[in-house]
């Protein structure tokens, strides 16, 4: 599976396992106008290395005022139970994630 | 750091560690031209999950007769201690890679 196709137009968030590891976990996930429902937050007990590799997203932090807006080429580490969001994927195109979660 | 932003010219390969973590490594690799030297395999004790972000190269393991032809959004496992090799990436653009050492 090549990680820029996309292969049918989206109704729902995408996720695919591209790797499943004890304590690693590699996902792609394909988002086109998602975001998180009002008032969530993920808190994961796992660490998240999450790169954007195509698309525009906002990810929040409970702890920052700002949302932060990712581009293609753009990544963060999360911390395990950093609190955060996803605020706005754009719906004009798909967004493209590669998400690493570990122990 | 943007992963899809390659400052200057490069003279050798380029890494930046974006991850280290007990039993896991995320490393931007950037190759332009660059090969395997003639006769060497790399021969891991890591796995390493790899994905061409941009140019194109070819990988070549030991047990297969022909290379394989990345390029964006390709990737792949490379299981401890399969050897393979570089045996080309592209003189005329940079080759951005994402390489994921795991134990």
């Amino acid at each position: 599976m090549n990680l820029f196709a996309v292969a049918h137009a989206l109704t729902a968030e995408l996720v695919d396992a591209l790797l499943s590891r004890p304590g690693l976990r590699i996902e792609r996930i394909v988002s086109q106008g998602q975001a998180s429902p009002a008032g969530f937050w993920y808190d994961q007990a796992e660490g998240e290395w999450v790169l954007v590799l195509a698309g525009a997203a906002r990810l929040r932090f409970e702890d920052e005022p700002d949302a932060r807006l990712l581009g293609p080429g753009d990544w963060l580490d999360i911390a395990p139970r950093r609190r955060h969001r996803v605020d706005w994927t754009d719906p004009a195109v798909p967004t493209i994630w590669l998400a690493v979660y570990y122990h």
